[in-house]
């Protein structure tokens, strides 16, 4: 039998706990796995007072990086801790101690990758991130290594949990945004502070990670538009079922060889593709390849021991060394795709719902189809109820799916849409999926 | 940079002609993806002169197995001849004089993987088999894997694209299953022998690798009880979607420690889950792990392109070396799980749909559902539609879903219905997935 692979566990919340009961509750189905025995020798936590889920060894908790840092043991450095700037430091630290480094933390390899990807490189360790896109769903194995053979085209995930908690609530329940989200957070599937969740940064920084892996690009979350899901409105949610769809927050991404186009926005997806049937808080990737064609990955995107099962795959392929070669093999901390840009979102291709306030008045379907025309733009179909009887001249709804457009044309023709006398509240518009 | 990895490929059919054109026509992208070039070095085919869908460079096409078999210049053996005779010889042979091997032929591996698993192990060589299950859905590496800290519990399928293509046209547009069949045939999506794959051998072949793996327990194809769709009839399609549900041909097994359930079956699955959506020719896989809980993946499971991808990704595993460290890890020629024994499927527990072809006259219903009582089994729903005013005294046909039972019991109440007099044909039944 070989060596033990000495753990250190930064953070023990949720995700540290449901590994920390894997390696120690589970250490002989580990072993079987690893090929050598696993051991978790330190969790390095703030307060060591705190209650936690999992019951730890005497003498593994500890507040003293450097102490672990300086152990001869410790082989694997796990950083759960979340956050960029004392995670940033000590994942460096790891890796310059000569540590390989598992982490959850889409935020910090989103910011900071290429950093670190490059610190790791320079010291022959390895950087393994299974779980910092979509928990337990294995997308980072799929496209490093079973997708090798491809090029890949396109990448489309639900990769927020408690957006398409809520917006699955949305949908089938017929409730509004406020009053789900504080069910969401009664039930933990959203936090006290949700922003991050619901304003599609988090989306963002895991669609920067798939990007980076699926075309060898490094995108700043910055440079990633993004659209949340605080303003959807019911009466969306209404008409997208109405024509056969359903709302979901998308990050999606698309190369052409040259450039890369990608977003995170709520986007209408056809019922009965799978990825419109993805509910409640589950993730899924779509992967376009050359060779593979559509493959899709399902699964529970976050959580505590879907997660956790992430973290330990990869304890477990550096503890057999494959998560070295694969890493070697990802060169992540190349920037040979350095031809590849950013296509403005200007330039991106889409089809478009858009939904108008308008005044009950001949004549209104009418200027809308023609300044949408004035941009190349045709309609592909039109929902407009009748208003009620009783009361002739009120603002009626007005729903129109477009054909494919660019996204900087259909924006043109909305700002002109907006500025007619018929149109008594701004257009609202979301993309919808091919 | 490295040496060339040197490729063999035995057989050029469909998916041989994927493998070459990504070989030759993608050589740069090999090369990236797998840190050194991938030389297509031979390609052993029984008929040089039949036409083929890729075009060879000279010298490449050769019938001369042992002459291949003697160039140090070959690393690796590709085996995509099929059948299981031939195709053993070589792929030992190929072992044998220390070559790895990548095969895509799920007959071989279900019939004879115990005794090539062990002869790569005995030689220090690795057998990687990505495209036996599943063609483009990289299912193997999720489970070797990204599954690796999971106890999985149970694996459930849709793997036989040719199945699911008849199956999906009879649902979607109500065709009968000869005349669907004969579409298939005429689109290319099932052979002009169709046996294996509509009696469900291939699915319970590539379910015997999928259960090696995830339960790592040797099942002989002929311990797989199967049931194919060529005895669907299209009422029994009807009455599943009337009830909310669609037929699928699932293979599925399932594992509580001690022993393994397995079958291939058309099973009712029920509408808006995402097996129940795979549509066409496509392939899915559902697997339940411990801390992962069920993941899903799916995409085109056959085809030439789908399952050169899958072949091609196998070859840069073993250009990187991750291909050697997966199947030491896998320990497929191992018996260690020797203790787990298939479960007798009378002892399965299982919901069932059963039509019955009764007398149109008062007791019926009831004489049923006592039949079943005496198993211990309830109805948990009954569709029986009116018989025709002007045809009293006729047949009628009675639906009913059951309530969890044991196969066995279920089939000895089945047994007693089907003496009724009441009765006018033997019942048809199906299980009914969770």
């Amino acid at each position: 039998m070989a060596e033990p692979l000495g753990i250190a566990l930064l953070g023990c919340g949720t995700v540290g706990s449901g590994v920390a009961h894997l390696l120690l509750n589970h250490a002989e189905r580990m072993t079987r796995r690893a090929g050598r025995p696993v051991w978790l020798k330190h969790v390095v936590v703030r307060d060591p007072a705190k209650q936690r889920d999992c019951e730890l060894p005497p003498g593994v908790l500890t507040t003293d990086l450097d102490k672990v840092l300086g152990d001869p043991d410790v082989d694997v450095v796990v950083e759960l801790a979340g956050g960029t700037t004392w995670a940033r430091q000590a994942a460096l630290a790891a890796l310059a101690t000569g540590r390989d480094l598992v982490t959850a933390n889409k935020a910090l390899l989103a910011r900071h990758g290429t950093e670190i990807f490059a610190a790791a490189h320079q010291r022959g360790r390895a950087v393994a991130f299974e779980a910092a896109v979509a928990g337990g769903i294995p997308i980072i194995g799929a496209i490093s290594q079973g997708l090798a053979g491809n090029q890949i085209s396109s990448v489309q995930g639900i990769l927020n949990g408690t957006c398409n908690f809520i917006l699955t609530a949305m949908t089938e329940r017929g409730s509004d945004y406020a009053g789900t989200l504080a069910e969401a957070q009664r039930l933990g599937y959203a936090e006290a502070d949700p922003t991050l969740d619901v304003d599609g940064s988090d989306a963002a920084h895991k669609l920067a990670v798939l990007v980076r892996l699926a075309f060898g690009m490094a995108v700043s979350p910055d440079d990633i538009d993004r659209r949340g899901i605080a303003e959807i409105a019911a009466i969306d949610i209404r008409y997208a079922v109405e024509l056969g769809y359903v709302i979901k927050l998308l990050a999606e991404a698309w190369s052409d060889g040259e450039s890369v186009a990608l977003h995170v926005s709520p986007t209408l997806v056809r019922k009965g593709t799978p990825l419109a049937e993805t509910r409640d808080a589950f993730n899924a990737v779509k992967v376009t390849g050359d060779a593979a064609g559509e493959t899709l990955f399902s699964g529970a995107g976050a959580g505590m021991m879907p997660t956790a099962s992430a973290v330990v795959a990869d304890i477990i392929d550096l503890a057999t060394g494959r998560a070295q070669l694969m890493f070697a093999a990802q060169r992540l901390w190349q920037t040979d795709a350095g031809q590849l840009t950013v296509r403005r979102s200007d330039e991106v291709l889409s089809r478009f719902y858009l939904r108008l306030t308008v005044a009950d008045r001949p004549g209104v379907l009418a200027e809308v189809a023609t300044l949408l025309a004035m941009e190349g733009i045709s309609i592909a179909s039109v929902i407009q109820h009748e208003a009620p009887e009783d009361a002739p001249g009120q603002s009626v709804v007005l729903v129109a799916m477009t054909h494919t457009a660019k996204t900087g044309r259909f924006r043109a023709a909305l700002a002109r849409i907006n500025q007619s006398d018929n149109v008594r509240e701004p257009g609202v518009y979301y993309p919808v999926a091919d």
